[in-house]
């Protein structure tokens, strides 16, 4: 089932950042296991990372099957994606799981976007990896518990939620402009006549629509009414 | 295929012993991808952090099917398995490497010589963990490419080498001290007639049986002759 070197490069661009995305996601999770305040949520958080270690391998090996250096497809979003993470650096146990649902969040709405876009075996993929989730639970259970402790931490959290998904889009902005091949790719086009600006202002908003799945999550969280 | 309460408490401690020292192994992993030169290096470290995962969830699953509240079981293991990688922090990718190896050879040799004094599911859990490593190649040819651009390495790691065996060692001690069942158990009796002493002796002579293999596996990094 591979593909000969005739795969447009915008979905290589969109493996290798979804890729690093992942192996990044990885290696915060397992940072921030550090914050976590007892030995059972510790593994938890090491059961979340393995996953996303595997779904980062998934996408590794498409990017072979397709003929692309996997390192070298991912390499664009490195600075990015680390940009992000290092501009969100968690300083307690619930930031970090804050960070953890609304990243992940995004990155779910992200993927059912994009996922109808590539060819129908990178689709599948994309799909398979977004189904594995279940962490939300876990999550939500223990931010709404820790609020209902104490009720003055929601104002400090939502000011938090709020700024993790404006650096997204501003990493994302960047991406967009950096990597033409994607921003066609993402803005629906595909086709040549499609002009850099015209691409640039679809994928702006397809990322601003991206932020409504965002106010659920916070209503999840009890984090707005 | 639950057992009751009449379960060695030896068997709870030493499934405990396991499962943290994966757990810590997969930590330990993640966090040393901060030192690895290349982002197929980061990859490939990921890989086996969520293999040591993989066998954390096994083993805690076994104790939870033996009535053993896990955490419980981990907890006296934490503070000698944290005090040993503490003690010997990496400074650079190749003392990382060494460390990963040198540690999972003491390990390997240690589970393969305690898997058989466990009740049968145990042992082939122990087995089945043990069985599943293949890390080895990529260490040594790793190493042994830098020995051979930088000769000089050579004394140096095999000090850092040196210096892991005996804090392992130190720790396990430690350890065989604390937990009397445990002790017991590694000692190869089980039978409440054993002396207290004897069985440290015992733990003694195994723990310095176990540095046989480790000169093997110097050489095979290039490190001794």
């Amino acid at each position: 089932m591979t593909q000969g070197p005739s795969t447009d490069p915008g979905v290589i661009d969109l493996l290798g950042l979804l890729a690093y995305a992942e192996l990044g996601s990885f290696f915060r999770l397992a940072d921030d296991a550090g914050l976590a305040p007892t030995l059972r949520a510790k593994g938890q958080l090491a059961a979340l990372a393995a996953t996303e270690q595997a779904h980062y391998q998934a996408l590794r090996d498409r990017l072979e099957e397709l003929g692309a250096d996997p390192e070298e497809a991912m390499a664009p979003f490195v600075a990015p994606l680390d940009a992000w993470t290092e501009r969100t650096e968690p300083r307690s146990w619930l930031e970090s799981l804050v960070k953890t649902y609304v990243g992940d969040g995004i990155a779910g709405d992200f993927y059912a976007r994009v996922a109808g876009l590539a060819d129908d075996e990178t689709r599948l993929l994309i799909e398979g990896v977004l189904a594995e989730t279940g962490r939300a639970e876990f999550v939500t259970e223990t931010v709404r518990g820790a609020l209902a402790e104490d009720p003055t931490l929601a104002g400090r959290l939502a000011l938090w939620a709020r700024r993790l998904v404006g650096e997204a889009l501003s990493q994302a902005q960047a991406v967009a402009v950096q990597r033409p091949a994607l921003a066609r790719l993402l803005a629906g086009g595909g086709s040549e006549t499609s002009s850099d600006v015209g691409d640039l202002a679809a994928v702006s908003r397809m990322f601003a629509s991206l932020t409504e799945g965002h106010s659920a999550r916070l209503r999840a969280m009890g984090l707005a009414d």
